[in-house]
């Protein structure tokens, strides 16, 4: 078979040279915001294909070593700048070990890209400031090796669909723009006070909700958090819910949706209305998204719409995002 | 080959009874305080074996239906009191797939032990009031499980190396609680008036940490809390980091000790020493323990002895420890 030529020419060439029929492990491999697109990855290929895979912070992979790492595992690795030393390091104690690696980043000659056999270039607006077009994300790269892994390894060929549906995603992020503007206003001056805010999601919605509590409220607005997985918060976690206790929720279209619902349930019975802040992705209008990818591109809505709330809440705080940072890219560590 | 004969009667019986050498793939499932089990479980295996495996929350494993999930499965699931909704549809749902099943449990008639292949049964002193031996413990008998499988499944056989540590574990606690006395007494006043208390750990800890966090900061005294991974601090939350935050560092001794080695040091460069708690394991008299098993025996130490510096911030906060839940089994939802 081969891949559709809308595919990035990357995302191609890195997965045509893959002995593919070999392969028996995945290992998805990065740190804090590039982690967080690691986990819905996953959980698009445990949905469509039998190939084991895991996620790992890039330290815990190297220092870990795990014994399924060998000639047919492919390590993907990503790191914005392609500066980040952790996921550098695993890329060379991967293709050390004899593995496959494929390496996402914005900066084609940074260290990152040249420690791994294929280089998958993304755009991000954070760098350049420039607005981008989703199908050129991060998120859309790493769907795509996905999809066309499961493709090439004899799984359903769903290449066209999927890029069907990222071509229509940026229509779709900046409708949602749009139904949420109205959400944001009313909540973020309550929010923007806070000292906790808590975010929650389950399956393919949980590596967004991870991202905005460690790399925006933690990172960037010094506000404590935790991304709660949406079942675990019944196993511990909703003992701090109380009436003044801030959730942001993400209900997302993917098979654990009935998760999420359950936790929205509870966040309503026995917290205040006007701190729970609730996303819920069926009230978004995703024309041209397939379906079947639905569920999957849903997180990419709600990071990207998520960044509006931020810098509403980080106006409020007069506590500007990138800039307020104490000691990454400040101080050596 | 056979297990030796100071293995646990129950583990040996699931053993023996499963097809080993067509065994792909192993998930380790349950839901909160005994998930918190399932990483150092994972964590050994992976050091040991190329089986594939997978930690997932059971509500979330239902929902995620993975594909790797087959008759070639073995999954894992546990629940202190065996009545855990959430993991007896998940061990349901996994027979329906034509997996195999072990339970461990307390109760031997509870509904997740009636909906198991194989019943493994432990023990824990928050039933009984009744101290135990760690040997009979669930981390015991899931690290058991473990080794077993990579003995039968053709790895190096270190179940008798493992089941005489097991049994050098309790001596271990005992003499922890000792050493790390003095250190509770000390921080337990300031941490108890904390909103916010972190914790952080690595590799075989984290599962300690999560628990830590989940099930007793946050369940138990209503704290609000994150388990931090060691290196994932690095790429966002360490911002949150000022003089007057409290931290719980875990340094085990498995591999992934130097990821929690550079926390420390960030830790006390811009926090305040009185602030980060450190439960260092180099520190602990492990006599008995052979050395390949210390790291992975350690977060069980450091589990046993949290709940000594528990109970102390309990009493001065005034607010006992079980009897103090607001939702847990107390109402419905």
């Amino acid at each position: 078979m081969t891949l559709p030529t809308s595919f990035d020419q990357g995302v191609v060439a890195a997965l045509s040279a893959l002995p593919a029929q070999s392969l028996r492990h995945v290992f998805f491999v990065a740190c804090g915001g590039s982690l967080s697109i690691m986990h819905p990855a996953k959980f698009l290929l445990d949905q469509h294909s039998a190939i084991a895979s895991d996620v790992y912070n890039a330290a815990e992979f190297v220092a870990r070593a795990p014994r399924s790492l060998d000639g047919n595992s492919l390590v993907i690795l990503c790191s914005m700048t392609g500066t980040t030393k952790e996921t550098t390091a695993a890329a060379e104690f991967a293709r050390e070990r004899g593995a496959r690696t494929i390496g996402l980043t914005v900066e084609p000659a940074s260290p990152l890209a040249r420690a791994v056999d294929h280089v998958v270039s993304f755009e991000a607006p954070y760098t350049t400031g420039v607005p981008i077009d989703a199908v050129n994300s991060n998120y859309s790269r790493i769907y795509q090796i996905v999809m066309g892994l499961v493709a090439l390894t004899g799984g359903e060929d769903l290449t066209e669909v999927l890029i069907g549906s990222l071509s229509s995603l940026q229509g779709a992020i900046d409708r949602a723009d749009q139904t949420f503007a109205p959400l944001f206003e009313e909540y973020a001056p309550r929010f923007a006070k806070q000292d906790v805010i808590y975010t929650m999601a389950s399956g393919a919605s949980y590596g967004a909700a991870y991202s905005f509590a460690i790399c925006v409220l933690m990172e960037m607005q010094w506000i404590n958090s935790q991304a709660i997985h949406a079942n675990e918060f019944f196993h511990g976690p909703f003992e701090v819910l109380d009436k003044d206790r801030c959730f942001i929720l993400l209900k997302g279209l993917d098979s654990t949706r009935p998760l999420e619902e359950r936790a929205e349930v509870f966040l309503h019975r026995f917290g205040s209305p006007e701190n729970i802040l609730v996303l819920d992705a069926a009230k978004l209008d995703l024309t041209g998204i397939d379906p079947r990818f639905q569920g999957n591109l849903v997180p990419l809505v709600f990071f990207d719409t998520l960044w509006r709330f931020a810098y509403k809440i980080a106006n409020l705080r007069q506590h500007t995002m990138l800039e307020a940072r104490r000691y990454m890219k400040k101080i050596s560590y």
